[in-house]
Formats: structure tokens, C-alpha cells, sequence
């Protein structure tokens, strides 16, 4: 995107065929913005990632365009090599490629502006505006971005909570990177993508967490209290929406008891 | 909020009065979900803060007010005793109570569910729900809390930017405690409530921005580029912005030259 090393426009040039990446929120089809919905029903499809088994996030995607009247190109995801851990900068390398390939191949046949559909906000733990940038360069498309409600926004409007405490700062970042985090000495920290509850190795009594899974689904759970009063509620809520769901999908925020910005309830 | 510290429901009891705070985005109403249209409409009136001086968010609150046939109950703010220094706490503790105070005479006043409207996400540097929540346990009212699209959204959504690097974290901060944060490493840095582009005093050659100024409303100017190269361009472009619409609010990115992530265009 080296056009936007210097001052810019924010509006695509209206010649060009574009390709939309919209923010859809965490799952409530309520999340959509007005201007999503706008951007949803201007184009003339929206191409989506099939990863096989009866994905339920293409499920999410297909019913938001069978709401709207938008037809869906669903393209079977690439598989990934898992077999080479030990390149694995080559392998999702070769993954993104495989992607941009396939995606371009539908461009390339369906006329019309596109919309690639993403879960939450484009801005957070997201890949495909990295796809996005190659695909326009390559088939030299506008692209715009409409933003979306993220998990850790839910999650905090759920426990009506502000993420963190008066004028202090937030670090997001993701379960794999959560002991960095805790090293340094973040007293807020939100935490996306953890598979397993890195939060249970971190001590129990040093920690308020306020966690969501499946949020905005009809399946959203919530816990909140101090780690070492929750772990068992957590363990349990994620095993009990997984049964039921089928998947799960948890967000959380840890916040440290000695901080300054205790909760009146802690 | 004690009653958060155990498993909680995510939606207060149907029966009781309301006080619903709202995420509206940042000026532009094509970010409002339909959620928080529908809550908007669902309520008898909004109460909003009146800064004087013809107050702008005063003035987008009244326009969607206007636009969704909701009453507004303006408030004349409480003055903060700004001579006071010595004892900041101590005065925004009193400016507080003095909020909480004058609002719970207007719930007194007149009956029915209530709404806040909230600039940008009610979970990152708002003191609504703090208010929202004294309120709530003096009247003994519901409350719930439905996202907006906060500024850092907008602004990566315009640059059409993922906000951090592959996996990076990402620490969201104001422009007070900006050099805590590069002292501390972080590669990756959005700067909230800052005044007087902090930014400005890091090395020049170390950092890439992205800013952005009034996102979402008319008068949105957008800034990207390495410090050194756009130092006088966010100078000139913000107080233009402020001279044409009389105000100015700004968010950057800042991301280090040397991070792994280094966007393309660099």
C-alpha cells in the first residue's frame, strides 16, 4: 500500500472496480454497521473461505448474504502444510499465495465488485487484508475497509466493564505471547486467539479475568472473578459451549489486583 | 458491579428500568449497528453532557437524536475546579459525584429507560460507564452496554492497515504516556487522547504513522508515512482540520521502522 506514505485521500477512485473487506462483528447479525450493510449490498458477490467440515464461520457468512440478497463464492481454503514445522514461515508463505491464487481465479470470472466478509474487525488478528493488498495489486482493484465490532468490544460490553483502568494504557495480544506480556508488567491485557486457557498458568491469586466465549452467538457464555475463584468455571464453560456448538471461541481480559483501577466489586 | 464476579447472564432482567449506554462511533451514523439503533429507539429519552460553547458532540448526539425521533435531556456539564492541581483525584472525584448527581435528578424527573450515547466504544477511554454504574446502584437500575466502532477502528480502516505485525501484540495508550511505551519496546503503538501529537518528540527516522484527524466526519484528514518525511504535513494538516471545523481529535498508529512488520510501501 505505498500510496499511503503520504498524505491521502480515504475514498477509492469510483472508476475502479473495488474489493470491499467489511467487518461483520462476532456472529449477532445486529453488529453490522450501517455502512457495512451499505457496502455489503453494493457489490455484486462476497467470496468466502470454505475450510471444509461445515464451517461454521462460512455458515455465519452464508446466512448474512442470504439476509441481504448477496450471492456467496465459496472457495475451498488451501490446505496447509503442517507436515514442516520447521519452515514455518514457508509454509504460511506458500498458504497466503495458494490463497491470493484461488481468490484471483474467481475475480478473474465473476464481474463486478467483490466483498470478502470478516469475522470482528479487519484491524485485529486478521489476514485478509494482507490478501487483499496483494489481489489489488495484482488485478489492480480499489479496495476500502469498513470497520466491524471486534470480540474484546463485546466481551467488554458484556461485563459492561472498560478495558482499562483510568487514563491507563491496553495491550492486546494473543494467548501464545500472554507470559511476555505478563513479564513486562501490564496490568490490562486482552487476550484473542488462545486455544487453551494460558491464562490458568498465570498466578491465580494475582489476576481478575472477565472472559467470553462464542461471543455474540447464541451460545455466549461469560465468566468474570478473580483466577484463582473462576479456573474450574472456565475450564467447565468451554468444555459445555464447545459440546454444544460445536466450536469455541474465547476472548478475555486479564487485570491485575495490585492495580490502581480495582473494580468496586473486587 | 460485584455481581459480575461470578458466572453472569449477559442481559439484565427484563422488569426493571433501563439506563442503556451506546456506542455511536466517531460522528459518522452509517457506524451505528443496528443493535444500537434499536436500542436508540427503544428508549424514552437520551441524556447528554452540554460542554457549552456549542459543544460538536453535543451537537452529533442531538442530530441522531433528531434523525431517530428520541428526545435528548441536555445537561449543563459540572465545572471542573481547574485550580486545584495539587489535588487531581480529589477534583475528578468531585466532578463526578457532581455528574452523577445532576443525572440522577434528571432520572428522578422523568420516567422510562434512558440512554448515553457514547463517542467511539464505550470500553476504551470513556467515563461513562463508570458514572453509569454509580447510577445504576443508586436508583437501583438495569444497565447494558451495547459497542461502537472507537476511533483506532476507523483509522486502520481508512489506511486499510491490520493495526499490529503477524502475531505482534498491540498497546493501545494515550499521547501522556507515549514515551513509557517506546521506552518499554513496543513495536507497535495507537495513541488515543493526545493533544499535542506526542508523537513529535520521537526519533524521526525510528518510526512509520498513521493518523488520522475527526475521523468519520466531514472534515477527516488522513497522514501516513515515516515521522521524519510527514512531521510538517501533521503539523499544517491539523490545524487546518481545527480551523475549518473548529475542533480537532486525533489517533495515530506508530510502528516501528525496525519491527519485523514492516508494510510493503516502506
Amino acid at each position: 500500500m505505498g500510496e499511503l506514505f503520504e498524505t491521502v485521500a480515504a475514498q477509492p477512485p469510483q472508476d475502479k472496480r473495488r474489493v470491499r473487506v467489511i467487518g461483520i462483528g462476532t456472529g449477532d447479525p445486529g453488529q453490522l454497521s450501517g455502512e457495512a450493510i451499505a457496502a455489503l449490498t453494493s457489490v455484486a458477490y462476497v467470496i468466502a473461505a470454505d475450510k471444509g467440515g461445515g464451517d461454521p464461520l462460512l455458515d455465519v457468512r452464508r446466512r448474512l448474504c442470504e439476509r441481504y440478497g448477496v450471492d456467496l463464492v465459496a472457495v475451498r481454503d488451501p490446505e496447509r502444510d503442517r507436515d514442516d514445522p520447521a519452515d514455518y514461515p514457508g509454509v504460511v508463505r506458500d498458504w497466503h499465495a495458494a490463497r491470493v491464487d484461488a481468490y484471483a481465479d474467481v475475480l478473474a470470472e465473476c464481474p463486478g465488485d467483490a466483498a470478502f466478509l470478516v469475522w470482528g474487525d479487519p484491524a485485529f488478528y486478521d489476514s485478509t487484508l494482507r490478501v487483499v493488498e496483494d489481489l489489488a495489486a495484482r488485478l489492480r482493484l480499489a479496495c476500502d475497509v469498513i470497520p466491524g465490532i471486534s470480540a474484546p468490544q463485546l466481551l467488554a460490553a458484556r461485563h459492561r466493564i472498560v478495558l482499562h483502568g483510568i487514563g491507563q494504557p491496553i495491550l492486546v495480544t494473543t494467548g501464545r505471547r500472554l507470559a511476555d506480556a505478563v513479564i513486562a508488567g501490564h496490568d490490562n491485557i486482552v487476550v484473542m486467539l488462545d486455544g487453551t486457557l494460558a491464562c490458568l498458568e498465570l498466578d491465580p491469586d494475582g489476576w481478575q479475568i472477565w472472559w467470553g466465549a462464542n461471543l455474540g452467538s447464541d451460545d455466549e457464555v461469560l465468566v468474570a472473578g478473580r483466577l484463582a475463584d473462576v479456573a474450574d468455571d472456565l475450564l467447565r464453560a468451554r468444555e459445555a459451549v464447545k459440546a454444544r456448538a460445536g466450536w469455541v471461541m474465547d476472548t478475555y481480559l486479564l487485570r491485575r489486583v495490585e492495580a490502581r483501577q480495582v473494580p468496586s466489586g473486587a
